[in-house]
């Protein structure tokens, strides 16, 4: 067991303090998940500025000398509910400076106030609206963690049947797609991931759902979804997380369809396990693994 | 009334959090308080870097073309026991950026874990560390907001009288400094500050002041401090803030004192009021009003 992961131990204190505040409010919720910003090191060398893209406020990262005609648009995870822009900013600054290229963090409108496909039209605005300011759609990249690395998945699939210029890649990491609540490493896994319980995602499940959306519609479920035309994919997770076999089951199901999709395990890691980005070797050599698949044609 | 102002909503919101929550955890203030950030805009064009500095970790603020030989030590507010590096990270930037200089923003040992005089030590390692890599003590400035006001004239002061050398400037922005919790502004302005209260101030009074500590130490409430020697000295605070007072005895003392002082009152403002920086005129005045103050012999 790795005895220094200091994610396990910020979901552990979650875990904690949800066992300890067993009513606490969506409020409260925001407050514990904004800082899941705290395991990833500021990265050295990028500069921020926040903007408002096709009517969705969001943070840009600007590494230095980066190639600012390609762009990440990054959905954070959070449930759909909780995270934000903030909570999430090193963490695309990491993975966007290991690509040399720019990267645009949206505040998409979170649920349960806005629930699905909210998130999926503010994901649809920005890219339409970089398109419209002169960015390729190919130099475009959905890239997204839970909740926001389904939302990542799904964007291009809502644009796809829209008949709208698609992005040329999509990075997922630790994507939560299955809206059944269910899956073999939810139980496997229970002991190991410190952080998601079914319980937890039931009710952010019912939260992004509402009462008009049926938790097999593939734009909510993507594990329901055609991936026929579907960009080149990159997924992870962590080996020990409970959201395992969605990643494995995006996996077969793109793969299924002739899509080009790489699906990198690591090993002992919790979910999410890139927020340890300038504070883990096994990250380190994860970013380079994508900065490889990202060039490569 | 000011319509908009998004600091004085957070309070707002933090004081109806509180009221809903009356046994609110130390672990769950610390969260509410690290969203201290958010009102504040990313500032463009600056950089960040981690780095333990005489044994105290913080961050580093690069604005571009910054001077770095001279260095803004920033101590965040929070009452001694919340707030963090990461909730003041933005602010010390906007600072920083309009004086073309650099910020290190000190993750100091909070209270009540580590009372008084945890803080100020830690202050005084960074700045010993800071001079022995070659920076000179005219060129570092302490600035410091709420309780890190206190520590950013504590701090000096504690230099003085260890005859070390001392930094050449002081800010303070709404400085918290009367641990005997009284001032008649506590009373008078209860009714427009949206955050203070004597009972939230009581409860950090005690944490940090332990059982060791009087509250008339002049290091732990500097209102009882002899200024002789003390630095240039720039103050501000907001019109309607519960603290205000502090400001203002705190102006009288080190003037009698002889200390080259500045004292800043912004109409209207809450507690903190440079949180508004990026999104406020009246904060935009402000910084310019620093950088001149700043830029004097």
């Amino acid at each position: 067991m790795n005895t220094s992961d200091p994610l396990r131990d910020l979901y552990a204190d979650w875990s904690q303090v949800m066992a300890d505040n067993p009513d606490m409010s969506m409020r409260l919720f925001r407050a514990i998940f904004d800082e899941w910003h705290q395991p990833t090191v500021e990265p050295e060398n990028v500069t921020y500025k926040e903007e408002v893209i096709g009517g969705v406020p969001g943070i840009w990262c600007l590494p230095q000398g980066a190639d600012t005609s390609r762009v990440l648009v990054y959905t954070h995870g959070g449930g759909f509910a909780v995270g934000s822009a903030a909570s999430h900013r090193k963490l695309a600054a990491h993975v966007a400076k290991t690509l040399s290229v720019t990267s645009f963090v949206l505040d998409y409108r979170r649920a349960p106030e806005h629930p699905h496909p909210a998130q999926i039209e503010d994901g649809i605005a920005v890219i339409e609206a970089l398109i419209d300011s002169g960015i390729q759609p190919e130099n475009l990249t959905t890239i997204g963690d839970s909740a926001g690395g389904n939302l990542a998945v799904a964007i291009p699939l809502a644009l796809i049947q829209q008949n709208k210029p698609v992005p040329g890649r999509v990075i997922a990491f630790s994507p939560w797609l299955d809206m059944e609540n269910k899956g073999k490493t939810l139980e496997t896994n229970l002991d190991t991931d410190a952080l998601i319980t079914p319980e937890l995602l039931a009710g952010m499940i019912a939260g992004v759902l509402g009462d008009k959306t049926e938790p097999t519609n593939p734009l909510a479920n993507p594990l329901y979804a055609d991936f026929t035309g579907f960009p080149r994919l990159y997924i992870n997770a962590g080996s020990v997380e409970a959201l395992l076999d969605n990643a494995e089951r995006l996996n077969e199901r793109a793969k299924a369809a002739g899509v080009d999709v790489t699906l990198s395990i690591g090993e002992n890691q919790q979910h999410v396990w890139p927020f340890l980005a300038g504070r883990s070797e096994l990250v380190d050599q994860e970013l380079q693994r994508i900065r490889e698949w990202y060039g490569a044609s």
